[in-house]
């Protein structure tokens, strides 16, 4: 007999795994609207110019290519931002300016398979278009620390990581590398920490064969802070950006969480400003989240030249660092009620009773074939049910029903016209 | 200038159309949780073989296939029976059955583009598992029926239209028609209302060249009652499950919407019971939902021997229904507060009221560069904003802020200290 199993790379959510999924993606939704930004979606395909115009050779590599039968070539949403800068541009002047936008996208990448990625995942993409200020940077920033809050994750968890490609241009160009380098550099430097030195040395001589130049290269990536810079260059254009950045953290209450990191490049090709990530303490993991600015993507899919700033946090990691720190959540009741009957032959009663609880809003179950008690109770424990509501008995016949606290045990006599009434009093309120 | 659209058949959701799709997928789990029901999902791509497996020609032809880079053949989900199947069929005899699942899932199918369908669409997928009595087809109809009452349809606008493919299989095969025209006599008479009566006609004596079984055919077909059927042939097998969920959803007090209907046979070859559609009472929609017994499937894939029952809603059919019937959301408040400054040239001092707030769980925008009342009011229109904040102005220096409801214009004026306790008592309740 053929074995039928999901397809590599990809991870069937069974109930117990969907409770952990959708309380990360509630937890995002809510930060997201605190922040006061919009959902939207794009389709999950895109046709395959979209991600061959302008987000590198490296995603092109991964993409999930199809071909529908009209001969379209299409390909699977590797990320979003393609997308979104395609709706705006799309949208052109209609549409007023700034937007923030969220979306929960499931995206894919025919990518090696390790720890912390699959080839199906999920991101929360967060984006602001329409504003060039570093005021915008800082308001991403702010939710994304705060998205991570929300979860339980502290300071002692988490840094965010900041850095510019637009300062990382000026100092390699003033040390002499060309700028038609600088696009294979970046993609290098994004890869750095993830391969031995060695390889590491022997492509940087292969892009940048100047010996003096590669030295100079190094000693840029060693810098460890901003006034470090200042000291060698106070006149980069680049630095009062980074300045009013990590001045607006202090002012949201979050310097706690910022440090900057010359070391962070991003990969993909078209970020033009400051670029951040998201990474854990011990640097055990891959980053949690990255982004920065694109300003030139919505202009370059024939849209208005539209300053943006966007930032995504993918599911894999995140989850594994909320396993780590014990943070998911433990499983919940799925039903609030579970009826009983001692009657085992008239499900319509169960039912009529089932029904008048779930015309009040309780989430209820019974079983749906006839058994005795023990069994009825066992299915009740595995609903994870919150109470026990036993009909058709002796009590039922004095107007009266008998319900039992799975949690407690307790258990409790009341007068049946009363039943909705006392059963929704006894619930935990809606979170 | 290039310009970049999504691809044929699918949508661009943008927030006033997410605001929609979320209203209605919000409806669906609530209901279903009122059921017991659990979330799961499944991979978006399936090995080719599961839907080539068995769920029948019409599906093959409208499949996304795409090859992965290391040449395994895959396929878009066109529907979602299948992976659910292959899930229960996974995990074996460690399930506790019965389950009561239900999805959301994106779905794909090639077809041709017309009135309420799209290449691109959603699904609330609902099953029990485990349960061969008609119990679990009856409940799962209240389930359906109860997730268009949410929404606000009532037995004014739509049916459920229930019929049996083993009462069809019972009378075809007595009227003379060979058990293996079945399959492509269901699959012809579910498209029987889309083609004219001479199509029809035409495709039917080339399945049953025999002219005395077409007319028996045509007659069945023109069946209006259970008890019509009765006064034929009361022996039918079949007559004892439907008579019990007709009875059932008397119980479920939802008699209202259910009729007997012989033509309803969905299309897909898997069905094996009892099967129903929703459709609306004008019926000038295609049909809302669609679903059955389909007892065979988890065992084809490997599974144990697992009594299902399964339906389906698209979102596409629905949400016309819902636009014709005025019953969409209008658009509700984005931000709850929106922090308007009269110095412009303080953007920390906006960033750190506004976080007060935001820390406090309230949803909070403001404008992210300098600019006059007159401009950020207009943001703050553009953001739907509950309330307006003023801040920065002669009121602050005097320990107070003004706030203006954007509703009625009304304004007051508070101690500054109380400012995030009198927001959040003015704000409407989270639903």
């Amino acid at each position: 007999m053929q074995t039928f199993v999901p397809p590599k790379g990809t991870r069937d959510c069974y109930p117990d795994d969907m409770i952990i999924r959708d309380y990360i993606f509630n937890s995002w939704e809510k930060t997201c609207k605190r922040y006061g930004f919009e959902k939207y979606d794009a389709p999950i395909f895109e046709y395959m110019q979209l991600y061959t115009h302008k987000s590198g050779e490296e995603i092109e590599k991964q993409l999930y290519t199809l071909v529908d039968k009209s001969g379209r070539q299409l390909a699977l949403r590797p990320e979003m931002t393609p997308s979104i800068a395609r709706m705006i541009a799309t949208k052109g002047p209609s549409l007023k300016l700034p937007v923030r936008w969220y979306s929960i996208p499931r995206l894919f990448r025919y990518e090696k398979m390790q720890r912390g990625r699959t080839r199906e995942f999920f991101q929360l993409n967060m984006d602001i278009l329409g504003i060039s200020q570093p005021t915008a940077d800082a308001e991403l920033m702010a939710l994304s620390i705060d998205t991570m809050r929300d979860l339980g994750l502290t300071s002692q968890d988490f840094s965010i990581h900041i850095s510019s490609r637009t300062l990382l241009e000026e100092l390699f160009l003033f040390s002499g590398v060309k700028t038609e380098k600088l696009p294979m550099l970046y993609s290098l430097l994004d890869k750095q920490h993830k391969m031995p030195e060695s390889d590491f040395n022997t492509i940087l001589s292969e892009y940048i064969p100047e010996k003096d130049i590669q030295n100079t290269i190094k000693k840029i990536l060693g810098i460890t802070s901003i006034d470090e810079i200042r000291s060698i260059n106070s006149s980069l254009k680049a630095l009062a950006d980074l300045d009013t950045v990590f001045s607006l953290l202090e002012n949201y209450g979050l310097s706690d969480f910022a440090e900057f990191d010359i070391g962070i490049v991003r990969g993909l090709a078209y970020y033009t400003g400051i670029v951040w990530e998201l990474i854990d303490k011990n640097r055990s993991l891959r980053s949690i989240a990255g982004g920065g600015r694109y300003n030139q993507l919505v202009k370059l899919y024939g849209g208005m030249d539209t300053p943006a700033v966007g930032l995504a946090i993918g599911d894999v990691v995140l989850t594994e660092l909320l396993t780590e720190k014990g943070l998911l959540p433990k499983m919940t009741p799925r039903s609030d009620v579970f009826v009983i009957t001692f009657d085992k032959k008239s499900h319509d009663h169960t039912v009529k009773i089932a029904q008048k609880l779930r015309n009040s809003g309780i989430n209820c179950e019974f079983a749906l074939k006839p058994m005795g008690i023990g069994k009825q109770m066992k299915q009740a424990d595995a609903a994870r049910a919150g109470i026990v509501l036993f009909i058709g008995g002796e009590e039922e016949q004095e107007g009266k029903f008998k319900i039992r606290n799975m949690k407690t045990g307790e258990e409790k006599i009341l007068e049946k016209k009363d039943v909705t009434t006392v059963l929704k009093n006894l619930l935990p309120p809606r979170s």
